[in-house]
């Protein structure tokens, strides 16, 4: 490639990454949104969350085109052609996360018609944790730090423990008290897509070590696993 | 490209669609497995479905590293870029399916440890509508069809309305028996489970759409959304 192609592609590739950024930063916000909502008991917020996915999805489809674009235009390799087909996956898995925002936003509506069922202690802190993890794994992609990214599938234990503390407890609640039925499987369910946003980080992570080394890590084929390209 | 290195080319593409099937079908007979291991309470069949994704996650790694050697060595352009482009996001949809196929499995364990809820008619009537979505959004690519795969996005309301019918009709189980709020509870998260491969096949005809028109149906941007390339 000509030296003047080289700089307008990296100049592009920079630029789809602070995108990226920005829309893991929205999806982010709405997450902390949702689950803000819930803990205050506001109704406005949730509602705020409920019409507020504009801006994501109008980024979705501008990071997708422009990913597009790079591959059509530039003809990237190696690294850099692995790097472009990450922030496609990862767009993908940043929408997912706004979805998700709105799907503990529709389940805070239906949750704040009751009177709480305890005090909101687990899920504010997986939703801390998902939070981190994505943006730790979103940080490592644009520094392209394999390490950073093992750290985020580190994390995600912790999230599945919290799910799992979360379920029992919120099951006592019910079996002890049936009008508590309804607002515990409402949490349950909030709890599930917290944990969701974190499997997407999860996703993100792995995308970058792959991006890095061309080497998969899922499945669990560890260092063995097989080269690509 | 040379008449040769073009042929070489589709060979390789059918190559692809072929093991994207293939995949598919995997994928499918996982989730059938799953929720027939749930019907007919078969504890044999759940431990076979948990045990057994080691094909869906080869098959996984293989695609994703058969899209990467097209991407880099014929450096595709339009309509083929994104059908390749198209074909690691169907292969992440269909991984993720084999994955919700465990989940089901997961809760079908739960299940079995208690007497039956009631006698199960809507999820598997479920399970049938997400796996004909499954396998219509598929030979849409295949045949990139996109009124085929339009026919797949009209589909998804028929599954939400059925989980909506399923979580109320678990909650009153739930409400008039504290026995029964264990063994419903993973009904509920098996109905979600089974919406979500729905999502996948929905998320699958999107990118059929995408794939053939260049114009993003996603987020309901409609006929006006913007081209790409």
């Amino acid at each position: 490639m000509a030296e003047r192609v080289v700089r307008h592609f990296q100049e592009e590739l920079d630029h789809l990454k602070t995108r990226l950024l920005e829309m893991g930063g929205l999806a982010e916000d709405r997450v902390r949104a949702a689950v803000e909502s819930l803990v205050s008991r506001d109704p406005a917020l949730v509602e705020e969350v409920l019409a507020g996915d504009g801006p994501i999805n109008q980024l979705h489809i501008e990071i997708d085109s422009r990913c597009f674009t790079l591959l059509a235009l530039h003809q990237p390799m190696a690294v850099d052609l692995r790097a472009i087909v990450a922030a496609v996956k990862i767009n993908t898995d940043l929408e997912r996360v706004g979805d998700l925002a709105i799907n503990i936003a529709e389940a805070a509506t239906r949750y704040l018609k009751h009177p709480p069922v305890k005090e909101l202690i687990d899920i504010p802190r997986m939703a801390t944790i998902a939070q981190t993890m994505l943006r730790d794994a979103l940080d490592a992609y644009v520094r392209r730090d394999t390490n950073m990214a093992q750290a985020v599938l580190n994390e995600d234990d912790a999230l599945d423990a919290l799910k799992t503390q979360v379920f029992r407890e919120l099951l006592t609640y019910m079996l002890s008290d049936p009008s508590k039925i309804e607002p515990a499987l409402d949490l349950i369910l909030i709890s599930r897509h917290l944990e969701r946003i974190g499997d997407h980080a999860t996703n993100v992570a792995e995308d970058v070590i792959f991006m890095v080394t061309a080497r998969d890590v899922r499945h669990h084929t560890g260092d063995s696993g097989p080269a690509v390209q």
